[in-house]
């Protein structure tokens, strides 16, 4: 099967590193001779035709921005019979022969089933909260996590100042690795994850006693959105210790802007490689990051898998902050 | 009345720009041969003689850091009588002739009582909020506008890419000078201030309306504390305009943070003057910024001005702000 | 005169808050029912015919970018006869009945110039440089300020790593005001500026001894690119010391970056303001600030004016930074 | 052989995470009952016997630092015969039993040889040009990578305001791993680096003027220091095209700055890695990453190794990048 238009659409939450994603497709479709077609609002677009020609130029001076030009949009009617019909009615009215889709989970689970239907897909992960099983990194991870830590040391500046504790909750409401790595970066003194069931005393009560008898009299405690509840333990911890306890969530800032080297290169990667393989006519493939390399796998197998949580990281995080 | 040794303190809530404040107190007095000595966490290291000498290098490399090296509180204890006696016991204990008050309208009237009871003081202005009203510009307030706005940016990416009306609360319980100028500065559709009563639908929803009709889908609306209830609000927007709106509560992160140019430098300034005024033997003066110079009146005079709000900058925001 | 279309155009070198000042210009006279056309590439696309109708949505998301999306020039032809009787005949024929130039005094001419021709021209100061004479402040000047306080905060690191002195040369040919205010804000050990002649010995070499004494092994020499040279100075230094000493040109990123607060809230109201003068059909005036004050004034008598070196800073710099 | 005291210092140019790196050590040294000292620049300090015990409050709130509290120098002294044993006879004196030595290949080698003379030595990575043979990573890479390509978003502004070319000089003497991911991150339309030869034409003239054609003015060009010659560059770019090419050199700003969270993570790591080997009286190692992995490896085979240039991302970045 030859590949003469491609699309690309973006899906589910946004994150930092679409834009560079989206840039590659097209700049590697067009060094490849296929043509390539932007398709705007995630599913939505497909099932309503919003589809729009893109160039070398369409994709200039985006690989800096936050959030996605293509737009976003969660698509409930791509999940009916009749919506997956519509969309596969778009692809062929606008010669569509395979698509690229940037999202998580559940975008995979849309590119899976139009792959089925013969529209073949490749998957890429893009979301903050790195909790795609099938890869070690998804893109919008790093920016995400270095704009959480840099509002939790703006944080530590007035914590510092008024000898209090801050308990911060950052995002993560199915998995921690935002929280782990925002928590070791902070050097925050307990760090509470979906992934490990927590005891106040012993977890957080008992570590800032320590701390404070040699001489540490602010703290800071890291909680993913999966544990919530940060100001009921902001008051438990005030209540226990007799320190001052503030709580803050970070929320939606975190989801935005300009991305890190790292999510540029990443998804420049990446958005390369998907369309090597969909040039190729393989399609029902995630593209994914394991180990240092850049690979692929079926979409079934990559939805089926489980992803660890890094344990040793958690234990050495306990042991240095201290 | 010659000043040996004068005292320097930061009281209320931390802001950037206090350090870079204490420094110039420091560095000036020593300039002019006056010893000074560091007070601890507010008027509570009054009371308690929580007091340490400085010298040249006691402030070295702490211009570029947010909080306060000097710790701060606010002390209930001081405000009352035996209190205030504790404190001037320290003072003429230790040798203190003078005292430096870097905090807001509540170190001031402190500083007012001091200054009665034979301890000249100083007090210059200090807090993120702006809302000190016998001075144009306090110390943080530069900084907690730019880390607001910042914020706002990296909302707005989210925001855009989802076609949604994010609502984002930024401090300033009396006053809504911080949101106004983060407001302006993010362009954000309305403004909602303590200074000004609002109509949702006048104020917020036509507005909407009107940009939406001239093809814009995403709105920011920024909130001051003093107005809140920022989550109701989200709700009240969408059920309104059917567009999906978001709040989020920017917090304590607005707080802190490496100062920008123009904190450090009127801190610089503020300190320096601050301490020519205790060095001729003046004190009950406060140090302020009105039009383009750094002048100081008495605190009395001070404690009894008034404040105006900027509602030609407030009317001209919505003029371009469709 | 009845003003019915009015453009804008950016001139001379680019500085961050001029897209916030094309913003609030658009959006002003679309607000009074002016029609707005932007000019490309300053006077260059006065004399080509490079216009193009602007409306509200021309303008939406720039507020937060950095350089021009009108795009600058410096522009030779437009300084001849003949250059600027296609610029007046391009006017007639577009119906341009005023004109907005954003720039510097080089570009305050040409609408000098324009408005002696019959299309009134309002002036708006934009260069980082701050050395316009008739305004204390030009838009992009705090931004620049923050963006080579932070290149020096992060020298410091490494300065103060290694025990060196750095010597930093940051923007401003013919005025020392950005040198000043980054010089204060870095806590420089010595500052050198166009406007105050200086000797090594007495004004680095003395002070770096003295600095030395009281145990601080780092110093920051920041110098303004009028007075320049900081390779030799670094030599010089290094020489005469014995201290490590490095030279770093911050150069054109100085230039860039999205814009502070004040820079975005500045340049509003002066756009703002330059309409309301065109609106009036009043011409040849600059836009300024003076005091607190955004004003206007002629455009001769802005040219011909004089602007002060802030001395007293200049000596405040040097007593409190040992 | 048991570990009763270790010591640690940093060693050659300071890089942004190094800080995290001592913080890990200490405290986890503390955690396994080991007494800690820190040794003042570099091998310096240990010939000087310049050291000081330390506890777990000696590394609070460093975390977010750049440079090295430790201070760096190289040591000319320690290369020889003399210096050596003086270092040797400072740790018998001391108690030190062992030496965590952060820093690049030169500092190893000084590892190596103390490990020789019966003082085990652990080595971590810290440099930012990522040039260690040893490791796929190195503590200070990210931060680095990151501050160059925020500085060339900023020339990005000015490039495209004034539709010029932009050729930027990135660290790297003898490796272009930071030119490649910089490069790429900007999307540069070419990257010069050590490992590559280049020839003007083809590599830098001839895709501009490609991309020329589709429409797009403004070009970045980013060039390694081990290529250098940027001024010159920039010359003949201009002289080739016609296109006004300007160049700059971000210099020692990039060595500074807060790090990221990679870089403190890794760090942090890295740091109770050799803490681990130490403890169980393993010396002469190195801590390295690989794949995903940190491991160690013996010090004479790590100053062996070669490491690759990643030839394949290279390629990638010329193909997306018109």
């Amino acid at each position: 099967m030859e590949m003469k238009t491609i699309g690309v659409l973006t899906s589910g939450g946004d994150a930092p590193g679409m834009n560079a994603a989206v840039r590659a497709v097209v700049r590697t479709a067009i060094f490849k001779g296929i043509r390539v077609v932007g398709i705007r609002r995630g599913y939505n677009g497909l099932i309503d035709g919003d589809i729009f020609e893109m160039n070398l130029r369409s994709v200039s001076d985006i690989i800096h921005r936050g959030g996605t030009v293509l737009y976003t949009a969660r698509s409930p009617e791509f999940k009916t019979e009749e919506g997956m019909q519509k969309a596969v009615d778009t692809c062929h009215k606008e010669g569509i022969d395979g698509i690229v889709v940037i999202g998580g989970d559940g975008s995979y689970r849309g590119a899976r089933d139009l792959s089925l239907r013969g529209i073949p897909c490749v998957g890429l992960p893009g979301t903050i909260d790195n909790d795609i099983s099938s890869t070690d990194y998804t893109i919008g991870f790093d920016t995400a996590m270095n704009t959480a830590m840099e509002m939790v040391d703006r944080l530590r500046d007035t914590t510092q100042s008024h000898e209090r504790c801050s308990v911060v909750e950052v995002m993560g409401r199915r998995a921690g690795y935002l929280a782990l790595q925002t928590g070791v970066a902070v050097g925050a003194t307990s760090i509470l994850v979906p992934e490990v069931p927590y005891d106040i005393d012993r977890d957080i009560v008992a570590r800032m006693r320590k701390t404070q008898m040699s001489g540490k009299k602010h703290f800071i405690v890291v909680v993913a959105e999966g544990v919530g509840g940060v100001q009921e333990l902001a008051k438990e911890i005030e209540a226990r210790t007799g320190i001052e306890s503030r709580a803050t969530i970070l929320g939606h800032v975190q989801r935005g802007g300009s991305p890190t080297v790292r999510d540029r290169v990443m998804a420049s990667q990446m958005g390369h490689q998907a369309v090597e393989l969909l040039s190729q006519g393989i399609g029902n493939r995630v593209v994914c990051f394991r180990g240092d390399k850049i690979l692929n796998k079926d979409i079934y197998e990559a939805l089926a898998e489980q992803k660890e949580f890094d344990f040793n990281l958690y234990r050495i995080a306990h042991e240095i902050s201290i």
